[in-house]
């Protein structure tokens, strides 16, 4: 066990921000709540991000960007968004600094201020739906399919990295469509590439389902979202999908003919996925060691040690590592050859496991010898000595191995984690010794909701999408309820 | 000619706005001197931005994220930079909005004033310094490589789309080094990767030099630029790429140890290029009818426009039209199939000659007997039926030929534009009669430059990198000189 890493049973909190900054992908900043994504992190972000802006594209998709700052009139214009995000947000007052009279350095020019302040964008629908105004006038400029990959800004009074940030990176989808079906179906395509994503790639099993009203996003009809489990049993969102309705076409007067020349607004959707999802990453998979990355997004999936004993057969341990890692390469592997002689073996394994790379490929002297090489993997800690011949192909098959296998151990441990609880005695008892997701009767309404969230700092996850109908009754209000609903405590 | 384009003979800045806006590059927004980038726009810089990230990578540099936050103490520690970047910039002083008790509405909280105000960077070097003193102690953690793509606000007074906005996009390059001499092979590489990009990839030829001192980056020791020339005869500073030698490491207090164990300040570098490339490349390539891209980076390579006679074959010459497409999609040529039949012909051709589509394919009744297309070059309009058999060597040959000859225009125009001038009144004739860089010697002041720039609105562009020795003397002080620089007025 890395003596650098507080283990998860010591300090579960801890131990995140240990893999986080430990493991490279993150540091502090001297900006309150903003974060550094070091070179590692960012390069882990960028594979996130390349593979959902290719499933975006397939689908139609087109990437455009908007202004980072929004007028604060606009935040005003649909009622229920001020209330979600007026609140806390970075607000541009002044355009001009200059040295002080008095000489205490440069201040704020006071003549400098601004007739109207800009918001730094808390998320862009407002600015968005105001430039489709000019843009859609007909059918035929629909569907309006645009996603944008921006920074965004909300004033968190306590931010964790990656996961809660006054500024974070995210994506951004806002379409506009002729019918509310249309929308409703892009609604859920969009649920459904995250879903996929955050699953077949992250390795992360998610719940589908939707938003109770009191977590709907502020302007949405609908949200959807994605919900997933980490190892503490706290939920995480993991990506949300929201039907705006005809609220922001309506806030910003965008109408549209349709073939009979009749004028409607325009029906809406956005969705998105944020650098929160690193920190789903982290919690959902690392171990007391480090970070574990799932080898479909891991910057580097295979890294290949040399094994020195002093200058002994070094060029040859080195020919050799470099002829290894240029046939992983080819077969189109992220792989790391890693000679530097100023770290010794034992540091860069520790190093590599605190970084989660899914494949150790270490090569020694005696392996030059018998043709060998050993394969450590990441996720089980197993180790194993193989020849070097067909090195490629046993490396592609165990790179899907752990992939399915990551899956499979998230998978097991969240199925354990969902718990029907029929009481309130059992749903407390539940919350705060088993944790996870507790399946459980609600009378549907805010007053239940906020309630629970009080006395217990459980909230509705979700209603999943599959859920059955079942007549029982609800464990706050004991009034009756048609379906059961997910609840956690979640980050 | 298009009707909707102003000619550049009529109005060169309307022509210039016109192939933006009609081009589907982008728009203007509701946000003073910011723009939107539109999806063809925002592909346009994403083929871009992917190139130059690989010629990055393969040279060794990571990807990072810092805050787009910076506190505004930062910008007063270095003495150059301040007076630099303190002056245009966007200011945040509140983080939180609340209903107006008055009932007008949201306004600021008052209480919510930040202690220390934060700018929207207008640059990063001093966040960027400030945590690589936390990242940099010894020799074995140089040289540091550091891109970062990120957006930038400059309170400009006067904007043009792309070439000067309030917010645009664009990467930062900072280094670090153990050596002067390192940093300076640093600052000299990035700059042939930006030459190389901007003419091998943008078809524009550049001339590469160094700035004068008063045209230098505030807080650089020396900056290095390469320099465009517009069809008006105008500059166009395409990027810069600068020494910065300790500055900011001693503004930030960032020391080494080196191998002797001896502490020295780190040394720098810090290189960009901007969304403001894109403007250049609509500058120097465009015509009266719209845009012309070169092939390497235009988001759609080659159109195919099926024309169809009402029904007659209409599924005949969609299958044949999907068919050419495919062939030409999988020999990895970025291709779209136009067959959206509520647009004529006529209309499409006018459509993709102002997106500036490198080739057109047409395929009509006749087509489809003779087994033949109508092939036609954006750049010199000319039209060729040729065969469909080999039609996808032949196209991938022809975009090869339009890259080039793109380049070979830009070329001649640019060096039949370079002129010598030997006296103040030769210098000032050119300058307003002809346009384009002039030649000529400066005796290396500062006040010469002021002056001439406050005269005669030109600037010295740059000293070219193989400037030859030549005695003469100045053009406007009559004072020895040693080598001619380039004067013009610019972007």
């Amino acid at each position: 066990m890395s003596k650098e890493i507080t283990s998860r049973q010591q300090d579960y909190s801890q131990w995140y921000n240990d893999l986080v900054i430990k493991g490279g992908l993150a540091d502090y900043s001297a900006v309150r709540g903003c974060m550094v994504i070091k070179p590692y992190g960012f390069a882990l972000w960028e594979e996130m991000r390349d593979v959902l802006d290719q499933m975006f594209k397939d689908t139609g998709h087109e990437n455009a960007y908007f202004p980072l700052f929004i007028p604060k009139s606009f935040l005003s214009k649909e009622a229920a968004h001020v209330e979600g995000f007026a609140k806390e947000c970075a607000v541009v007052t002044h355009y001009r600094l200059k040295n002080d009279p008095d000489g205490g350095g440069i201040i704020v020019d006071p003549e400098a201020k601004l007739e109207e302040e800009l918001i730094v964008r808390p998320t862009s629908e407002t600015i968005i739906w105001n430039t489709y105004k000019t843009w859609i006038q007909s059918y035929r400029d629909l569907p309006l399919l645009i996603n944008q990959w921006a920074n965004i800004v909300r004033w968190e009074m306590r931010t964790r990295l990656f996961l809660r940030t006054t500024e974070f990176l995210w994506q951004e989808g806002h379409t506009a469509h002729a019918t509310a079906d249309e929308a409703i179906t892009e609604v859920k395509l969009m649920l459904g590439i995250y879903a996929d994503f955050v699953e077949n790639y992250m390795a992360v099993p998610v719940v589908r389902g939707v938003k109770s009203a009191s977590e709907r996003f502020a302007g949405a009809i609908d949200t959807y979202c994605i919900e997933a489990m980490m190892q503490d049993g706290k939920a995480l969102q993991a990506g949300t999908s929201h039907f705006l309705g005809q609220n922001f076409a309506k806030a910003f007067d965008v109408k549209f003919s349709d073939k009979q020349n009749k004028l409607d607004y325009v029906w809406a959707t956005s969705w998105g996925v944020s650098t929160r999802l690193v920190g789903a990453l982290v919690m959902a998979h690392g171990d007391d060691d480090g970070l574990i990355l799932p080898p479909r997004i891991a910057p580097i999936q295979v890294v290949v040690v040399p094994i020195y004993k002093g200058d002994d057969r070094k060029d040859l341990l080195d020919a050799k590592g470099k002829e290894i890692a240029a046939a992983l390469k080819k077969a189109g592997i992220r792989v790391k050859f890693d000679h530097n002689d100023n770290n010794r073996p034992g540091w860069k394994f520790a190093e590599y496991e605190k970084k989660g790379v899914p494949i150790r490929v270490a090569l020694g002297l005696r392996d030059l010898e018998n043709h060998s090489v050993e394969i450590a993997r990441r996720d089980t800690k197993e180790k194993k000595n193989i020849s070097q011949d067909g090195l490629v192909e046993y490396i592609e098959a165990l790179l899907d191995e752990i992939q399915q296998a990551m899956y499979q151990k998230a998978l097991l441990f969240r199925d354990a984690h969902i718990t029907r609880a029929d009481s309130w005695e059992e749903f407390e008892q539940l919350l705060d010794e088993k944790g996870g997701f507790i399946s459980a009767h609600w009378d549907g309404t805010s007053e239940t909701e906020e309630a629970i969230k009080e006395k217990l700092k459980a909230t509705i996850r979700c209603i999943p999408l599959d859920n059955p109908a079942e007549d029982g009754l609800c464990i706050y209000s004991g009034r009756p309820s048609k379906e059961r609903v997910l609840f956690a405590r979640a980050y």
